[in-house]
């Protein structure tokens, strides 16, 4: 048995295996592949049309927003969101949350002012700072929801609602893992590879009364107003993998959508970090009040102890439990379709070792 | 028998549809889908590290041409190529031959001044002008090397040589059917759904050269040089994708490369044109010497027995015949991996139609 901990690219339900790769053969009995249908035709329309709506009804989503999938992942979204969103003359707020979020930041500082109003840099980004203001002025606060190399969320968004600026969410890394309410949001972006589907596709989700308010001339592909208007296929969209988010979509739908996934994420989760908690082998890198349900990330400080339980990870089966390199030790990516067994396979695995050494 | 005429996504080989759908269920012995391994893993590395190697083979790229696996589609690189290539104070020659080739030169309006050096618009783009001349200040000239909805191609590229400036070509419906210099191009571009692989990924040839030389400041992910560096794994790239053009290239190497698809591709646009020249039922829409071994495009004057063959021909296993709505008619759409029995046979359902018509 093999479980995937991987940051993501990570796990699907076996399911979307299962039918993706009957696709791939013959897709819905066409007698043709999903990889040379063409995009234009009834058959591909039905399958965006079914994740368009799964998502807006998963995410509860209000009729002034659109979803859309386009290409160039949650990185493309960095510069998209400030070229759409932030003049040249005005001011956006930037949480300095770790890479990603620093990422974005440095890419809005090409199209306006940009207001880092809080960064948890100096520590490693292992927390997330709350106490800090926001220029009312400000066209947005743009926060990433969770930190997949950090192992931080945030888990009050009332914080940030108090702001009371219009809000822009990266959750890469977080997104149907957990009930928020959405409409709140004028922009959230993700990457797929995660909770969504497979890589190469990237949603978008946003509130179409915010675009248009800048003065710059965007190229076509860059305006999310052309996407909106030609229904995300202004060009040959990624076809397998917007295929590959309605089967998994339809899976949570399945499961009893986000709520009832949740649930299970939290199960998972306390189970973790009740493991961690309980080993003094075990150190979490994060402050407790910030953990993410999401990534676990702990260490053991001898790192030949450390090499000897990734050794034991790989023979038993625990893939991807490597931490990233800036962190070290260990991160377990927990994604919605990650298996409670999985995570209590892991946490016995972790228990056999540390009573082993004692 | 389904014969898959799309013009893109269009048909691959067998082959490449088989190992694709069992690496969705377990990538090779690793017992897990190529949907969920890691990016940074040794075993995607040597994917991509795979498909580039044999991308150079195939094209005898030289050492100063990149290969890149990028996000976004051909209509990214519309606006991505200019922002590049193209200073705000300097000019690049463009030629008007299709849809997609206007798109291209109306993205490039935003970054510098743009030549329209040649245009077929008044006659509905169905010849390629070659009687132009290019300002030699010209920082490029953009060529569509085959207009997909037209059905025309560049068969001479030495008219082209002649103009003396760097040539940039948009190959997305010919890139891999034929042989080229392909390292008189300072840069090509191609989306992967006809020739490469399945929609979802683009290809970009660039000689690193003709890099760094405009003044703007280029978001990360639009920066060339940012994606040579990080060798196309700048972020999360369309892993599924780029396994599925890597199995395609394979494939085509085993064929015997350009030099011998080359030779299948004539094959099969000869008998395509030799069907619709022979029976006066059929009127060919492009002048001849600019008529595309990919997609050939015709016509029947009766409006009312072109609805009867698009009928028979969706009866008899003839997918994707349906020409674009600003020609009418019928395209043929036949790429590399469309195997000259396919062509036979709707040759043959032509012939049948025509003389039932008599």
């Amino acid at each position: 048995m093999v479980y995937n901990f991987n940051s993501g690219p990570s796990v699907l339900p076996k399911e979307v295996f299962a039918a993706a790769s009957q696709a791939v053969l013959d897709f819905n009995g066409t007698g043709l592949s999903i990889l040379e249908i063409g995009h234009r035709t009834p058959v591909f329309q039905a399958v965006l049309d079914e994740a368009v709506t799964l998502l807006k009804d998963l995410m509860a989503l209000d009729s002034d927003h659109e979803v859309l999938f386009l290409h160039g992942g949650a990185s493309t979204q960095f510069f998209q969101v400030p070229m759409n969103l932030l003049d040249e003359k005005a001011k956006a707020a930037y949480t300095d949350t770790g890479v990603f979020a620093n990422k974005a930041l440095k890419e809005a500082k090409l199209f306006g002012t940009v207001d880092v109003v809080c960064s948890s840099k100096e520590a490693n980004y292992t927390y997330l700072p709350k106490a800090f203001s926001v220029d009312p002025q400000s066209s947005y606060i743009h926060i990433t929801s969770n930190n997949t190399i950090y192992g931080t969320q945030w888990q009050d968004m009332s914080v940030l609602y108090e702001k009371g600026v219009p809000l822009v969410a990266d959750m890469s890394s977080d997104i149907l893992s957990r009930q928020l309410d959405f409409n709140r949001f004028d922009l959230i972006y993700a990457g797929a590879q995660k909770n969504i589907g497979a890589a190469g596709v990237n949603l978008v989700v946003v509130n179409k009364n915010s675009l248009g308010k800048v003065s710059r001339v965007l190229p076509t592909m860059m305006d999310y107003r052309h996407h909106i208007e030609a229904g995300s296929m202004l060009n040959t969209p990624p076809v397998f993998a917007i295929y590959v988010c309605m089967l998994t979509l339809r899976w949570l739908k399945n499961m009893g959508g986000i709520a009832a996934i949740e649930v299970e994420n939290n199960k998972k989760a306390a189970l973790m970090y009740e493991t961690i908690d309980a080993l003094p082998l075990y150190k979490g890198t994060v402050v407790k009040e910030d953990r993410s349900r999401m990534n676990a990330c702990f260490v053991i400080e001898d790192k030949q102890v450390e090499e000897e339980f990734l050794a034991l990870c790989k023979a038993e089966g625990m893939v991807g439990v490597k931490g990233h390199r800036s962190v070290g030790g260990f991160r377990v990516s927990m994604y919605n379709a990650m298996p409670y067994e999985g995570v209590a396979a892991l946490a016995d695995l972790m228990k056999y070792f540390a009573n082993k050494k004692g």
